[in-house]
């Protein structure tokens, strides 16, 4: 794929027991996942691991090797299972210090909750300056609808970005602090198109050959079927996208490509939908 | 945890480049897991990658060097990018050779769609046949509803388990013929319990010591808070599991450890609801 040369590469760490339980559907590492691609991000791999800190380290280790970003999602908040910052810091091999900014921040937050009658007094408890207490050189993202703060932080030109496990809150941060900080590292998003359609009267294992040809013709482009039942109800998605100088040549290929690829389906007695 | 010492450890590799784009959320890799988990077997990481041979391959290299048993799912249809089978037989070093057995049940499958009128002819094109071309040692697991096989392996005494994307055919396998196999390696599941219970007016930050009061005291007990809105609005589930020589017994300690933690959380002006 043409794009997947020159995109910037990006992990997702999901952090939490109730994700390796099933008791919870992973759907903040889709969210995360569409919106780097949104940004022109490409994600490579997604790792869920539980509340442990040499797991959540080792997965940090990991993704730094081979990613430029890292998204982690989870772990961030006042509690002992909230073990996210420490797993980063030991990741990295960096201590966790007391950060003055994610303090006010913390302070701020809990001020409004007194004025809200929600606490009695702003107590900077053990537990509450726990969410200031970073891994060194981190940078605190303020979140505007929870306590506990995200991270971000950089090594060796590669950025770290730490969001709370609860949506509300890490689509806050995410859409508040985190999309400004990627767009400033996406000098140009490659211009994409990805167009969809919807197969019926042709068996995927018949659809591979025509596939093989389609890609043989045009390697730079992605090509996907996504069988929606199983094969002998012959219910397929199917996904092309491709990349251009400009949106209008990415759609431009794209079209070329599906419309070469539909005329090899009808030949072969099936039909395909746009959708 | 005393469970995480006795109990077999598994991990969950899921395939897909829809996956990773967020376009699908990953509901196969959470049925796994409380499948799994209702085996008395722990889930320890979930990782998701593209339909690439190499990126397969490493993730289930990574994947033996932690866990007793590997399962993964998508990437084993008849199209160019379903790329599983070579993955896992790259990762363990082995060849991919056509498995008779395998092909006898993708025949099979394909004469029940010439009596349906689906197909003209059993005719075994080189997609079909790939199908049944696995990695050497393997043993495919038939597919009660559709035509990609599941496969499962052994490697130096662990076990891999491959199986489709598509969600009814994952679980028609898993029923069918992983649990079975599973159970036979399970000599005894550990007993265990599980209670919640739904927390209101305290906050996150005032639970934290509470629970790690709890931990002190009782340090072979899982518990876990887990806010559902913002720390604000104070609405925290709250996991307690604990381990036991009988179900009956890891039951009274759940209890015992919920009652005590319940106790704080009242003197604390909270209340603690058992769901």
């Amino acid at each position: 794929m043409l794009c997947g040369k020159s995109q910037l590469r990006a992990e997702i760490v999901t952090v939490g027991e109730e994700l390796l339980s099933g008791r919870t559907v992973n759907t903040n590492a889709s969210w995360i996942a569409c919106s780097l691609r949104g940004l022109g991000i490409r994600v490579v791999r997604i790792t869920t691991v539980g509340d442990d800190v040499d797991e959540i380290a080792s997965a940090i280790r990991e993704a730094l090797a081979r990613a430029d970003i890292i998204v982690t999602s989870g772990g961030l908040g006042p509690t002992p299972d909230d073990l996210t910052l420490e797993g980063i810091a030991r990741g990295l091999g960096r201590g966790l210090r007391l950060n003055e900014e994610a303090l006010e921040l913390v302070k701020k937050r809990y001020k409004a909750m007194v004025r809200r009658g929600l606490v009695a007094k702003v107590s900077l408890t053990k537990a509450r300056t726990k969410m200031a207490t970073l891994p060194e050189g981190s940078k605190p993202l303020p979140n505007p609808v929870g306590t506990a703060l995200g991270v971000v932080l950089e090594r060796e030109g590669k950025l770290i970005v730490g969001l709370p496990g609860v949506p509300a809150e890490m689509k806050a941060i995410f859409k508040e602090s985190v999309i400004p900080l990627l767009q400033a590292r996406v000098s140009r998003a490659i211009p994409e198109c990805e167009l969809t359609a919807r197969l019926a009267g042709i068996l995927e294992s018949d659809l591979a050959p025509l596939l093989e040809k389609v890609l043989r013709r045009y390697p730079d482009v992605y090509v996907k079927s996504h069988p929606k039942g199983c094969e002998a109800e012959s219910r397929i998605d199917l996904y092309v996208r491709a990349t251009g100088e400009t949106k209008d040549e990415a759609r431009r290929r794209a079209e070329k490509v599906l419309s070469f690829l539909k005329n090899l389906i009808v030949e072969r007695g099936g039909r395909a939908e746009c959708t």
